[in-house]
């Protein structure tokens, strides 16, 4: 289908930020936007699931985002960016991507809440010297007072493990509840780290951690959730460098193709 | 076990047809009859889940079809090396070899039933200018009166789903229905695009397509099929180029010594 | 969490084994030792699953042991190298690697019973011109009158299977079954060579065999197995090589962790 | 520099045509335009050799043709783009797409010299069943009537070099005589095979030929030629599945970059 | 020889800094330390050609220094390590960490020549928001007051260009001229970026540059230098993702061999 | 040209040997002959610069040799195989591989001279525990009387070159003195170890050493040889896995060609 021909038009904005400057293991996440359309070429544009097809829908790709290499500049590069974007789409590069465009929803809706699919909690404070680490990409969404709802984490410290038990703000949920948890939440932004997939599935990414969920089941549950009330979702730590077949770049790109369709192809 | 050094004889004959020409996006299926034979050498002759074994089957390998660049040339190839072949156990190659190997076959039996295993339908009518591409390889064998049963479809345009529902000769299936079906059909082919299979098991291949079926369903269900009636078969788009650790390759031949050994073997 | 810099003492001695010198398909497991290591540096230390912390272990990490290229040398090394290890934690090589040490292990406790995940039966008596091939490091263990549980094993020759069919000592169970059979052992030793998972979880390995197990039910096995009783345990034909996205090594590395933390983190 | 975000105007027309269907080892060069641009993002603008910069020149990148599966057909579209384009600037795909540039370039100006660096003479009459092989190319450009010049030639068939012998329109020079040559010469287009180049420096290319040119010499004759007269260039054959470090598409860039710069930068 | 397993004394400190976080192309610089330590392993501690052993030698390895994301932590880290270093030879990470070890080493011995083996000028001022860019390093070091000898420059905007003819402290000379430079120097540091070196020889870089220079060319000027006066040398910018055949992490290991041989093994 | 469909006849035999089983480094050697004949089918049959034809020349290919995991069994095997061969042509596997066609062919004629093209010494008395390994194969040559002329040696042991200066059948040469030194031999065997070449023009082999021989400069020495006296060659330590490009299993294919064409097509 290919995003970057898409209609330009409507509410709905891809763009990419190919950022991957504090990727601690094994960097690569900048090449995912440019990979996630590449293979989304070879993507049709109709969803026989959802019997719905992009052709029928208004949105624009924006391109990619100009970053440099500082965390701090890319928040704010992103951060800016958001003031002209109704329903962000947006394609990482690594976590920390999330926090400006969770930042400008949430001074935007007053209340909200993020669906944080992943394998890792990213609740670390600081790590690797920076507190915009895609380590600590979610205790800085917390400290905006947004709720957050996790699924599939399987990996982190004793501490943020604790720290999920402990605030009332975080929560560890099974996919299978989400159709359930979103029925009464008002504003919600999904942010899926690829990693949430069992790296079977999605093996092209930095921090590979076993045991994920599958896309079959990903994908039924999503077509089982209420559409409204979502104002926007990312989808990154793609790391084409790591996906010599490309199937985690040809996942995201479906990702990309299904929630658009489902959320705002009715 | 290595197909090419099998004993010579019987009525089933292994062929590959180095054919990628009219693929879209990702060439390399060419080398695949080159790959399912090495990695053929590293697969036991013998099969547990069905105690029996390759060396007490009549059948040769007849080696590569010479094949040039243009579609109509392989076409016209294939259906006439089909003259002498019996039982043909095809190793592709791109799907549109699956067409001549069909056609013979359609003429020979008068009646035909193609099992279609793939995540595409295949059911264009011309695509990037040709009739004989991949992508309308099942249109072809409609065209010939095949009645053509899709097994683990996912992707393709909304007229192509629209045909399936509308044409009578076109039946989209759950895998758990095959044994029913093919209790009543006459003469029956199966035409396996490993991208039926879901990219995890079968990274190597064109055009992956998320959320396909397992191995271990594919064979359990296999081992339930009734053998009668089966008249040969041929697994495609295999993409050894898009297959770095060989477990697509792999995956392959297993499923030829299981049909082989599940179809005649008895 | 990388092993190597862990606290050095303790009972448990992790080493590496770097040979593979019988390999008969696709060499590349003598790299799996530094390639385990080096992805257990992304891993945590904490184990949600069972609340337990690597940090809280006492264990060394003894490096590689010294291998030249024959086969009978590096057995003769490894037994050599048991003398002063207390609970083994070997990170092939190949499977052969695995005769010296559950021979040191059966001379210690005179009853040793071998938990053998694989999908190959590995019980040739010759092969490749060695009594010490990786395809017959289990004939050897039985001839050592050790009780062997096979787990996930579904390739082989049919005399191989007729052996486990008819010798009291080989046992071939469904992984299921697991927790009850080790119920009633005294002394229990897990080998366990990659390929039991299936390829698309860990296709990192010489001889990929489709229909393998997958690590969501491994370690729910594993989480409610009976801790007593281990006397120690290897991971084996990991091949760096032919793992591109690193994925089997990290499931190597997750399984060093969760094993160590479930037999000796109580 | 990016070709793609070049000022978009002036004579000169960058464009890519991702073709290789008629290739008949390994295919991939249609991959290459993407592939080019890709790493002509990472060149500077500015060439120290020549002291002149691409911001001063005026070209645009008109992006790729959408070629089908056909050889006939990708020669008709060629043909039929280069209606538009005064100066064309054409990356490859295979080498069959210098033809129809060639013929138009042909009837445009009357007379043509075609400067062909090549590991290969490319002069087969007919090559796996069609006229338009790349094996081919200059077969056809001959036919035209137009002389060429092979520079680097090492490999073909006795009847290919008996040609050349005899034929008054072939010439095979050393590439030290090339300024000399181009002294007299009115139209000339270059046709460059990244083939030309020792697979050393140029390794992704679909067949490497040992004991090419160095990138060194070829720039140090080219930086010596006369300007005038030179009507187009093309750069073909570079096939990014065979080129994991990126350094033949890195040198593709420079040699646009350079002979831009050098034939129309004065 | 494996550098780590050296005996552990002397003046020479090897130690890694495996940072690439301004890097604004393909990162990847991070794993070189380790990797060339690998490769290390199989190189010869005997240099033939200088007639010398690395066994003779008092050096000790100190391993990588532990970084995190931000240029600054970088440069502060490498910096303060330097006060217990007497001779560095450091292993990069992109060519950003250069900076610190010039730094300490101008304000230890007041004068410092640095001879800059690169492809490109690393003369900008700014470059991707950070002033401690790759791109900037030798801006840096010549705001230190170092003389600075470019060789193999080949890459660079006019601006920088146009520095380094007007700016004193700047030359840039062909390599053949080094013998005699040296000649007349206090205190010389080499800084060896690994694209100095042609693609074809160094194809594992982030930014290969054609035309560069041949490890022969490089190895047989190193041999004829002046010996005195070298107070240390780092190589930098291999990154091992790009170097799939390891020639290029070859070539580092034997620079360093060669280097600590010629200049301390006399 | 494919060595495989090559006229069955001749006194020439080309064999492979895939053994790589006392490879210290990297293993692959064992896939080198497949490899050699893969890329030998996009080889034209002719040579220009020796106007010969593959065509013309009586020769057939064996295959390879079936062999086990023990060195003393491949040694055992090919020697055995040596006695239906005239003239032998083998493509390794490792260089271990020389041994026993040099003892058979040293018997044969009484008198031998080995024209050794490497990077490495290969003197070594006993390695990894064999005294049949890889590194020790030019030892157990001139235990056997041969005489030795190392050509690009540049690598080994203060030992093994003492051994070259001391020994009187050792010799190293420059290759421009080849045609010179092989005017005065009897019987002449060329062993080309394919890391011979720089690991620029080879980087497919398991242990690259820089600063090599280029294949211009190797071409033109053969062309100037005289052609009498020569009783066989040997390609060995070609390694697929570390060839991603095919250009090391090019240059191995051409050097086959040229070589037969040189010695025996005249």
């Amino acid at each position: 289908m290919k995003f970057l021909a898409a209609k330009d038009r409507g509410e709905i904005t891809i763009f990419g930020v190919p950022f991957d400057g504090t990727t601690c293991f094994r960097p690569g996440a900048r090449f995912a936007p440019a990979g996630i359309r590449f293979f989304s070429e070879n993507l049709e544009t109709y969803s026989p699931a959802l019997n719905r097809d992009l052709d029928d829908i208004d949105f624009c790709d924006a391109g990619d985002l100009e970053i440099n290499a500082l965390p701090e500049d890319m928040v704010e590069t992103v951060y800016s960016f958001m003031e002209n974007v109704k329903i962000p789409v947006m394609l990482g590069g690594e976590h920390s991507v999330t926090f400006p465009v969770v930042k400008a929803l949430k001074e935007r809706y007053g209340e909200l809440t993020v669906i944080h699919f992943d394998a890792h909690t990213d609740l670390r404070d600081i790590y690797s010297g920076t507190a915009y680490s895609h380590a600590c990409v979610m205790r800085r969404v917390l400290e905006l007072g947004c709720k957050i709802v996790h699924v599939g984490v399987r990996s982190g410290t004793l501490e943020e493990f604790t720290l999920i038990r402990d605030n009332p703000l975080l929560h560890l949920v099974d996919i299978k509840k989400l159709p359930e948890i979103l029925e009464n939440e008002k504003n919600i932004y999904f942010s899926i780290d690829i990693d949430y997939f069992d790296p079977a599935f999605a093996p092209g990414t930095g921090t590979p951690e076993p045991c994920g969920g599958t896309p079959v089941e990903f994908f039924s549950i999503i077509y089982n959730l209420p559409s409204a009330n979502i104002v926007g979702f990312d989808i990154v730590e793609v790391s084409p460098p790591y996906d010599p077949s490309g199937i985690t770049q040809m996942l995201a790109a479906k990702v990309v193709r299904e929630l658009i369709l489902k959320f705002w192809g009715g």
